[in-house]
């Protein structure tokens, strides 16, 4: 093993990030070392590439910046038994405490103690990192390196679409970044009826389809009236919101039938003003937020589409670099006109 | 039978209510006639005494008021099987369609065609009152009238309560009318582990304390830190909303620990802004909006837990009045000093 | 409208049917008539054909036979408002009786008054049959007539597969007759992980292949040591039982991993032994009969898996028959050498 | 701390028990030492305790026996965060392996590599007993000695009970013993609307009524027509089998209605005869296998039951020994005409 490696780092506060040498973590007990295969870029990583006020209230700098990360099991602590060393692994990157209220009934996403990797301590745009070894997730040695990177951000998709029933029902989905691509590819592998999607970029609109939905819409064009019309004047059984924008939520519910259930994973900008009533009361609608992944449920469900072939990923991965080229990468994800970058060490 | 009968109704636009004559109404063949032993009146009832906005939108005059309603079946039209003449019933007041896909999947509860008694046809402050069979409920004979009369609100309360999972919880009730203080009953008779409650009149608190309230905590005093400190600072698990008040919403919201519950019945005045983010999306809240009761299986459970005795809604009833008084019967109501009011005709 | 009509009756006890003439039926004020476009053999109808123990204590004779019907509603009741006159309508075949306490709270699936077209009242071998409106199930236009007659077993399969979780799940369908391959469709819609499937016939093992069983194993081999293999040694994590077999049910409950699910739609030759400690207790497994279809929330959920094109069910039908080659067709359904025989009048 | 402490161990293959001298347990870094308090006898220990084919199979003796456990942290391992040192605690008594995929899914209580004290490992009948930290739940200060120790096995009973839904429904409880009563106070704390037991003690049935059940019945008499009568001929919507006695499954089974739920906690002598059609297929009932404890949401449910004071569990504990009475404190036990035996060292 090295003592040095190379890393980018939030160096302090201001936009911008910064490559440089840090020391190779050391591992505690119940830890492993992880040498990266490849890293993506995540919203939240531009977020703290451009220091907005989220970053500035939660990141401390100096860190080692990005947390949607695979590789290899280099080194692991002494009261280890899983994962084994050589093992290809994804990073699962809340790391939670195990003792609160929360992780004792099955429910650790919801930790408040949580630290994520990248954020509140160390990440993965660097050659290594050392991680709780209940955070490795083992994949088939033949996974596609840049498959099995994407397998964190997947589990946003998958808990998403599984909060909700889609099995044989009319879906929305508002939002078509790569988290939400991918719900698309969920909800079609779980046998919705049918997939309507929006957003505000036409590159995105078109990964949409790509990924199998059967109408996409720009968000400023009649997204009510178009998918009205689809429904026969009905409206859809799930929402499933992945954007945030208070105009793609206003424009959701406005579509999500009686009885209809939402699901809500994207972060809007502040609150907002919302018709509580014929919205929720009314309709009688059930709304479910989503935060990251049930710890391991998720996973193991992820693993079932993809290794049934039921959903392929593939199509997600649209540009690729070099770690060192992060900057260009991180210019690539700003301009809309991606789906999932990923940085090679 | 008489030909005519005296009835109370909202005679055209404008303040107020009138007592007048009416024809008996003639039955269909799936109808029974019901005559009326004690009538309710409701929050709803008042928005149309006063001639709000909403029911200046809603109701076309001349209509009979009143939807919570309970009577012996007099006469039944020739396709009727159920109930009998004679039999002691409570009313459902929402008469659904039966043909659409949310009546035929057990969810007649959102039946878009549903007409109410008493709003959108005319309702039971009267001797007599038509109904569909289906809608008739039937009462053990000895039931007390006032306690028969409150099933339909009751049932609301019922809904809500069981729309989440009180047992074992610690559970949060804004809004202390007459429908909250029995939603305590329901959840004390469901086992929760603790009830607190939250209302701006020290009537309904005490009513709400007498109902089995744990806490019962003035709107306008510190609710948050109350409420924390009963809680060892952890918040309550599940949050029943039955004020529309959004200064209640946001602090019930505040105080929902991360994965619990929320069923919402009260009705807002109006859009209001509320922090989605932090109340629902990172918090994994589950929302539920709530509508009437559910049909009929929120009337077994009604059923279950009056006959059980597990819930006792005798102090529930602080008023009551003859028909003719209704003028007297409504200011009251509109106190806020006051439980349930109920009409004998 | 003719006044007479051919029809294939039960004439009495003892084996076989027999073609008949009978009156065209007259509707009651909540019926229609259809005029029969096709009707499918059943299992029960085989059961009828050859006179067993059931069939014995169950059938009055004379009665019209078949169950699985499609065609044009051709004349309704005076109180019917759905469907109308020229739809093309498939039938469910349970006429429930509306009014309990299960029929009450949408589950008329487990009504214990419900009279089956075909065994308790007249069915549709024939050239014209009454029905409730509400079990008239309108299709779109141009649905193939072999798919619209198919509806009702489906909906068997539909409502077997949905009573567990199958997405991105391992799964066992233990007998792959007309309704097992069907649930094997189902499950491949709805994104299950891995599909395994038995039966004792190499036609019905063939045809489990084509509809999307990953491995399909005949009975009388290493079932066990087989699926084992398949799954890692872990078992499945999902049963679906359509064989009634004892051998079956025991192999299936020794596959099934702790805290799995099993749906059981088979119905078995008698009481048997079985070991509850191993296969359910200690399992922690949940076990759910499975009886007709939920009315009509499976008949929703069948349709959108059908209209989507996430399920193909013309492989199921394998031989066509004309109404007076009854005899024919019932041979070759006995002989475990087809999927679905459709008879056209 | 002592070097050595008395314990009660099975020494080798045969009938009874012996008390003898041990070393006091040293701990791992994730382990805490308890200085037992209080242990009460399960039937389980009574299967130790005679040594039958059970325990035949699966009891390495020497081992210290007893898993019903309450006492003080005395000392803590390195890695230990909770409990601390002097928390008053009460045993979980499966040790589960953490690196499952059913621990890694909430579902601990079905792990595979689960060791329970006093069975696989030396267990609580003795002074002090090491176990790892995560097993250790921290009871208030103040509460009693002998209603702490009854909490693992309380959690069986509200594990049984909340695998149903039991609220406003008729519950009949199959088998009266400790857990059995137990599970009367949990169904009767949550609001059931009947309670019907049934066992072969007189001095239990009589426990049963002490503890809230509406009628109880002797396992002998007409069990089918009593409860038959008591329920309008209609039987139980949920049944709670903790008998194991295939004759009560045979009753509970024909007693409960369909669409009923079954949850089954009783261990059977061995395979026996059922009819899967009637009781299970054609009636829809839902089937539940339960298996100790939910870790930890079961003790958490348990905690609000108990500390609201909607379950009183004293009238459970009936006898109280010192431990080295171990032998009249089993044949109490063994002799049916008790509740809980409790052992102070």
């Amino acid at each position: 093993m090295p003592d040095m490696m190379t890393a980018v780092i939030k160096p302090g506060p201001g936009m911008g990030l910064e490559m440089t040498q840090r020391p190779v973590p050391e591992i505690g007990p119940n830890e492993v070392l992880v040498k990266v295969k490849a890293a993506s870029i995540c919203g939240t990583d531009l977020h703290i590439y451009k220091w907005d006020k989220w970053a500035e209230s939660r990141i401390r700098p100096p860190v080692i910046v990005g947390h949607e990360v695979c590789g290899e099991v280099v080194a692991r602590g002494v009261m280890v038994v899983e994962p084994k060393v050589g093992d290809f692994v994804s990073l699962e990157s809340h790391v939670i405490c195990n003792i609160c209220s929360y992780c004792r009934t099955g429910r650790g996403h919801i930790c408040q103690n949580t630290r994520l990797i990248g954020v509140d301590r160390d990440g993965g745009f660097a050659e290594y990192i050392a991680i709780d070894a209940q955070n490795a997730w083992v994949n088939p040695p033949d996974m596609p390196v840049e498959i099995a990177v994407l397998q964190e951000n997947f589990g946003n998709a998958v808990h998403t679409a599984f909060t909700t029933d889609v099995t044989s029902k009319k879906v929305l989905i508002t939002g078509c970044g790569p988290v939400g691509v991918m719900t698309i590819a969920v909800a079609k592998a779980a046998g919705a009826r049918a997939i309507y999607a929006t957003d505000v970029s036409d590159y995105r609109l078109n990964l949409a389809r790509a990924m199998g939905a059967d109408l996409a819409v720009h968000a400023k064009e009649d997204v009510i009236e178009s998918i009205r019309a689809a429904t026969d004047g009905e409206g859809v059984d799930v929402l499933l919101e992945m954007s945030g924008a208070p105009s793609a939520i206003e424009q959701g519910f406005t579509l999500l039938k009686p009885g209809g259930e939402a699901a809500l994973l994207g972060v809007a900008p502040g609150p907002f003003t919302f018709d509580w009533n014929h919205h929720i009361v009314f309709k009688a609608a059930r709304v479910y937020g989503v935060s990251g992944r049930k710890l391991w449920e998720t996973w193991y469900q992820s693993r079932g589409l993809v290794r049934s072939g039921a959903v392929d990923l593939s199509p997600v991965v649209t540009h690729r670099f070099l770690l060192r080229e992060y900057d260009k990468a991180f210019e690539v994800m700003a301009s809309g006109e991606s789906g999932k970058v990923v940085l090679f060490p």
